[in-house]
């Protein structure tokens, strides 16, 4: 690590900034690394949650089999670390498609995609540019988001994929993002899953189109993938940091929460309440799930203090359940509702362990537009 | 401008990506500096929403007083093309006051707080640093985020801060972002505003300190502070873009609406819905003021067609209310909720005229640290 004079110590920071905290991180890093290893699943982890090459290369020494994507700027810059790379979200548009087709050529490049109209302009590209490209068919689970609903769209797309080289069918991909109930009570939509995930396996079995990669996702899910036959990589994200939603989906505990966002208490003239430096701008407006009035955040060591309101700039902590009486100047860790949103919001994170911060590194691959010419 | 070879057309651009109507912008521009001309009031906007140099400069041409900033960065950003700075946020902690008074001494530089645990520190410092800064006390009107309850407190500190050299005391500031409702509904909480500023400006003046500047903002009200007795600056911000929040409020039209995300088609797999590539990381989680299920943007064209569902990177518009049938690869601008947080989100912007891109802009003042210690 080479800073020019970085403050040495979470006091010295300005607010707000997000904190890491590194001991949790390399747990959490370890921890999902162990899983898959243990059930013979291939780990893909979505970048989306850092956006750093340098977490995404400690993933990958750790054992995982490639980086999962979603803009190319995430393909770009975890190019100079993986080989292997997989944008989970079709590139429709031309200027996107030329943009993913000119990713560094030694890196292997699979998509997942859900259309014979995201298909067939990629096909054309990537055959023009001679660029080979692997595919996975997106298949709907029950999330309802994208994916193709039933088996014989899966298979058409499929045997569409293997008539237009230089593409190549690699397997399905699903994305069980709609599994959000708590751990326990997963059963049900994991009974859904499973049929589905049945049903699309047996048409391309007897198709004699056997994937090579049935690939899942996200992490409250992910932890019970073992339990999915025929499922053979996840892609979570979330894991590295996890996050108040991460807890509330009992697929983690409050000491696995490596991300908070240090913020200071500005004002306190309206009663019953504290005013932080951290609002929308630097937390984000992310609802727990299924709770309606939990607010977007709480305080890490007072889990009954939750940033209940906020303006772009301003965060209001509700005092009303505790005894606390913070004072102006007093500095507090918020864990938020959702850490990935965090990380896009910000562009730089401090590692720390105790009071000392140890590492910064930036938010490398946010943004989208190479700005090179832009113009201030 | 100069660019080395940017788009020229809008359907050359990468999406997601935000697109600036530089006509609409001109429009809104020009309204905003006629409304306070007319009216004698000093125009201080606040930068929060463009977050750019250029539009600044703009904004300084057309009469704007000086500019209104809620963080350092902006501070920083926008003391570049204008001598007079309002930080509408005080700050607190070591690293947030040495930060804001190292800004170009040549700035004249003021600072909104509401209390003394803020007054003292920052007092102590400008006095080590020689460094004049004016303040404004900040009174709450029935907004209850900040600023002093009472007439009372309020004198207090506007009394500390003149035995405190080279701090100054320049007047009182208060933010009616609580007046959400219509316009054609404010009458109530604006009987209430006035009745509290009177409350304020009554004590003061008895004590002998009436303020050179009372400050009000926000878009919604900022058209009807003529009304309000004793005003005599407004710091909007939002105004410049516009957006579906200030439209349901009755501020616009949807002919004002500047800013739109520009997003592609990537998936109608689902029937009833097609599935954009701008999510939450694009558009932001915005509510509409007293919205609850109206979704997080609509499309510019087809308002009756709302993003109704997100994930970070997936815009759901649910088509139930429409006959139309986008699909795969079709182009829509989206109307977000609230302009000011998809600014922050993105990093470039890009000017257009009809089809034609002509400007091309970074987000210079988004961004809190100086990244330049910081390692990849």
């Amino acid at each position: 690590m080479l800073h020019s004079s970085p403050p040495q110590f979470i006091d010295q920071l300005e607010t707000p900034i997000p904190l890491v905290d590194l001991d949790r991180l390399a747990h959490n890093l370890d921890r999902m690394a162990a899983y898959c290893a243990v059930h013979g699943l291939a780990l893909r982890p979505h970048v989306k949650t850092h956006k750093s090459p340098r977490i995404a290369a400690e993933q990958l020494r750790l054992g995982a089999r490639g980086l999962t994507c979603a803009t190319p700027r995430e393909l770009e810059v975890m190019a100079g670390v993986c080989p292997d790379l997989l944008l989970a979200h079709p590139p429709v548009g031309a200027a996107k498609v030329r943009r993913v087709l000119g990713l560094d050529p030694s890196a292997r490049l699979t998509v997942a995609l859900d259309s014979l109209e995201a298909l067939e302009p990629l096909a054309e590209a990537a055959d023009a540019a001679s660029r080979p490209v692997d595919v996975y068919v997106e298949v709907d689970v029950g999330m309802r988001r994208v994916g193709v609903s039933t088996p014989a769209d899966a298979l058409a797309i499929a045997r569409r994929v293997r008539a237009l080289p230089p593409l190549a069918w690699r397997g399905i991909a699903f994305y069980p993002g709609h599994v959000r109930q708590h751990l326990s009570r997963q059963d049900e939509a994991l009974a859904t899953l499973r049929a589905d995930l049945s049903a699309h396996l047996a048409l391309l079995g007897d198709a004699g189109l056997v994937p090579d990669v049935v690939s899942g996702g996200s992490t409250p899910a992910a932890w019970r993938m073992h339990e999915v036959t025929g499922v053979t990589e996840v892609r979570p994200g979330t894991y590295v940091y996890n996050d108040r939603a991460t807890v509330e989906l009992g697929a983690c505990g409050w000491e696995d929460c490596a991300l908070t966002v240090l913020a200071t208490v500005i004002s306190t003239a309206v009663p019953g309440q504290a005013v932080i430096d951290a609002g929308s701008k630097a937390l984000g407006r992310e609802p727990l799930p299924g709770g309606a009035d939990a607010g977007y955040g709480c305080v890490l060591d007072r889990l009954d203090v939750p940033v209940v309101r906020m303006s772009e700039e301003h965060g209001i902590l509700d005092l009303r359940a505790t005894d606390w009486r913070p004072r102006v100047g007093d500095v507090v860790r918020i864990v938020p509702n959702h850490a990935c949103i965090v990380v896009h919001l910000n562009d730089v994170m401090q590692g720390v362990r105790g009071e000392v911060v140890e590492a910064t590194w930036p938010v490398t691959a946010r943004g989208r537009t190479m700005p090179q010419w832009a113009t201030p």
